[in-house]
């Protein structure tokens, strides 16, 4: 299954909490979709996170996310891991 | 330790290969600062190149990369992980 690299900017003092909260959300309606989200990183000083998929398509993705109430501002896919 | 998120742009076209190498340069490199770099996925399309790291401090992980032959244009610290 196809891998993507999902980035959610503007989250400046993320908590782990929070963090955890969202990765929840998106597992708990990732099946409907076909998706899996594998891991999620933060940096609540650059207000970065990122998101680590296997998904049938970007757009399932970004279906996921924003079911769970926080839209990506970027996709990638990721045809290559080392 | 530490774990730490870069980010290498202008890498359109990379391939699968190209990716294992850089990968295994730093690899050969990365003890010798306290770094391991665990893991590093590619979009060939939009050339964005992600690696993320153990490591002791920012510092660490730029000196690795660029020994290795490829500087990083982001590094974000990620504290937390869901």
């Amino acid at each position: 299954m196809p891998r993507f690299m999902d980035v959610h900017h503007g989250m400046q003092g993320i908590t782990a909490d929070q963090l955890h909260q969202a990765h929840e959300a998106d597992l708990a309606v990732e099946k409907e979709e076909g998706v899996h989200f594998e891991q999620a990183w933060a940096d609540p000083e650059s207000g970065i996170v990122y998101c680590l998929s296997e998904a049938p398509s970007a757009e399932a993705v970004r279906r996921v996310h924003e079911r769970a109430g926080h839209r990506p501002d970027e996709i990638h896919p990721i045809p290559f891991t080392a």
